[in-house]
């Protein structure tokens, strides 16, 4: 049941190249494909959309989100 | 009376493949299956809904929550 | 006088069975018995009531509280 | 002129068994003995009152008040 | 598919040089050429350009960044 | 011009003893003799009047000023 | 490119002696000369003058700031 196949990092690893949802403190939003990350959760992604209370507000190439002020990752 | 049986992260570690309420601050709640944590009590759900305020907001198939901002784990 | 019986994590170790009321930032109160901490004051308890500003919200069979919130525990 | 009496701990170990005020964001205020410490600044207090803009909300007998919260402690 | 190439300080690395948007909490934004980093994300920035709310407050020569503050660096 | 004169903690040695105006977040200010300080900016303070947005609130002999709060320390 | 003239502690080395703007949160901000600084980017500054939204509200002699609430520094 622990296997680390569920361990919290490893489902960041899983989703390198795949389309997430990374939703941030104060009501940030982020869209795109997952590139990388570190143990602080700190994402690259690619292809950004920033949504602000549910409204977007800007499209971006590349992304180097900081991992402090990550609510959750949704592949 | 102290048994390692109810360490804060044994406790997450029996509840692996429950369902969880994660209280979030800012009034946030997640409710589906633990399928994972680490130290820094970073949480995998599987199968999540996402409650603001009561209100359900989101349905995701798998979400990592990031520890920080965790109030409770309740099973 | 310095003994370690008041050293603040023995106080925890103390109580361990009994009921004890924690305060956390927000206005947020869980009374409940007192299973298990770590040195982080993450705490795990049983039969727990939670209380937002003073008005009970929530019941729970058990909790695990993150120490970072915590004002104080109080036996 | 800085001889070890006034480290800030010391100031703590100095004023075991003594009344003291625990001042914590959030305009929470606590009196009561001082009755433990650790390096993280938790304190155990005894006969505790709790203050809130000024006016006493609880009484205690024992609290273990979480060092982070901490504004100042005076004898 | 995780090489090192897309590791979050390899993407600060990568644009050394080059002009980036610094987003920080507070609705602070910083447009320039990013000059240096480090490992806490701690930023130097030359030709920069303050935005608040969108509104450009301030030009400066040279600039470095608290990293603590910083939501995303994007090229 | 980088002697060690200079470094943030000797400035606190070199004023033991000395009237100082300690800044704390949230609009809160110390005056007082610093009597000890230690590596995380707690300070000892004594004859420490406390102001609240301007407005002297409270006299004390002695107190322990934790150092997380602090904005700035003046002599 | 990425040579170490431009890490953000050498910045704040190369400009000791110089006047430098210091913006803190809280719309606080801070300007006078750079004396001395450390690796937690507390600063050391002479002939501060401190101004809140924009509004001069002291002068300083000196002030050590901590570095917890810095925004930027500028020379």
């Amino acid at each position: 049941m622990t296997g680390t196949d569920n361990r919290p990092l490893t489902v960041l690893n899983d989703n390198l190249g795949n389309n997430v949802i990374v939703e941030l403190r104060y009501d940030k939003e982020y869209r795109g494909k997952l590139n990388g990350y570190d143990p602080h959760l700190n994402l690259v992604m690619e292809d950004v959309k920033e949504f602000i209370d549910g409204e977007k507000v800007r499209e971006m190439d590349k992304a180097m989100v900081r991992g402090d002020n990550v609510v959750y990752v949704s592949p």
